[in-house]
């Protein structure tokens, strides 16, 4: 618990590579593992936790693996395994409906880069929506067997995502911030833009300009009114101006 | 959840071998890793749960890392990396008092084999306890920042572990179990042998004649009024025998 003079702190990783990020394919929801490199950005990340000594009371993550264990990894850096986790499909990627499984470069050639440009970039426009009976309907899928079938999306623009995930910030996680715990919320890359979103209160022609960079902490500080007191990325600032213009990069067509 | 018809399921797994129990030396809640041999037992152990087509709705584990990974790794094995997952202390290790860190045969040639016996296999008798100020008090550790110092051992007897492990299972798993869910628990020797007094109902005389062997899943069917319908351990029956055997024959002087 933080001290009571203390402001609050919250702090958002986004998880590392995965084997298809790697691969250059559409994921959203499918539930693909981190690749080595991913494994390793999240040891980094919770070093880089270590070191700013940050320490936590509860964390939050998806339902999906590469997040689950980026936020494992980190917290075995920590040496914090005993923290309490928290599972929550609310904090899933945005599901990229029927682009699931497609590569980037390739949907790019086909559809032409600026429709992949508007279905990656755009506030409020969603992919193709997958068929209820395709295989890649979560509803279809144990993993979500707890979720209210009207609930799973078969595809979601980011707008979207933000109606389900600032509830959740906002009924679950916001009260506990404000009771004193300090949380640590490893997911994805448009779950916790949706959330810079929240925290900001940015306008969608805001968020669309921001990216976040893989496998570094975005520690912000908040007053009790949940004003932003500071914003930070740990680490290396040269390294992350790269990361953050390859995320930018990834929806060009390769030469 | 279990269906109408279906009896209640409970699963109990002992973590794998750790780097202290490798070195033959008395852990407690010493927060020791697994070692490579314990993280391959964890994920045959979810493997082995899998091909039986196992499936739970919640996890419960100790503060410790042995068993945390353990968890983590047969979740993985079943691909359920997404269910919910319990951290208690309550599930912790018994507390070895003054012998944790300390080398089994060496304690044997030290007090005598007999006396070694009787820390570690009596119903009612503690080890030394550690001091107050000693290091390894978890009542001085970030880990257990939550737990009331009072609460926090400094030595335990299975007795006191059972006094600790009985009204978490009661009050907390029980209930859960009662509402149809199914729970995986992943834990120690010592707590899983008091859980397993607690279902069996069995005399202090009686528990401290049962071995559970490392990286087996224990599979219970109970009857809603927790009467045991059927008890088995999966896998392999005779490499069971032998991993019991090694288990007992831990606190004997090398030759």
């Amino acid at each position: 618990m933080r001290q009571p003079q203390e402001s609050m702190k919250l702090v958002l990783l986004r998880h590392g590579q995965s084997e298809w990020n790697r691969l250059n394919l559409f994921t959203g929801w499918t539930d693909v593992d981190l690749s080595d490199q991913g494994r390793e950005e999240a040891k980094a990340a919770g070093m880089l936790m270590k070191e700013a000594g940050l320490d936590f009371d509860v964390c939050y993550t998806s339902y999906l693996k590469r997040a689950i264990h980026t936020l494992n990894l980190a917290l075995e850096s920590m040496d914090r395994e005993w923290l309490p986790v928290i599972k929550t499909w609310k904090l899933n990627e945005r599901h990229y409906g029927a682009l699931q499984g497609l590569n980037k470069s390739e949907t790019a050639q086909k559809y032409g880069e600026e429709q992949v440009r508007v279905w990656r970039r755009s506030y409020d426009v969603c992919p193709p929506a997958l068929e209820e009976h395709d295989e890649r309907n979560a509803a279809n899928q144990d993993q979500y067997r707890n979720v209210d079938r009207s609930e799973v999306p078969l595809t979601e623009s980011l707008e979207i995502t933000v109606r389900r995930v600032k509830p959740y910030f906002e009924s679950e996680i916001k009260p506990r911030m404000l009771a004193g715990e300090r949380a640590l919320i490893a997911a994805h890359g448009n779950s916790l833009r949706a959330l810079v979103m929240t925290l900001e209160g940015l306008s969608p022609e805001e968020i669309v300009g921001v990216n976040i960079p893989t496998g570094v902490p975005l520690v912000y500080e908040l007053s009790e009114d949940m004003r932003i007191l500071d914003k930070r990325y740990l680490g290396d600032q040269e390294a992350l101006r790269s990361k953050i213009d390859a995320v930018k990069n990834q929806g060009k067509k390769r030469s």
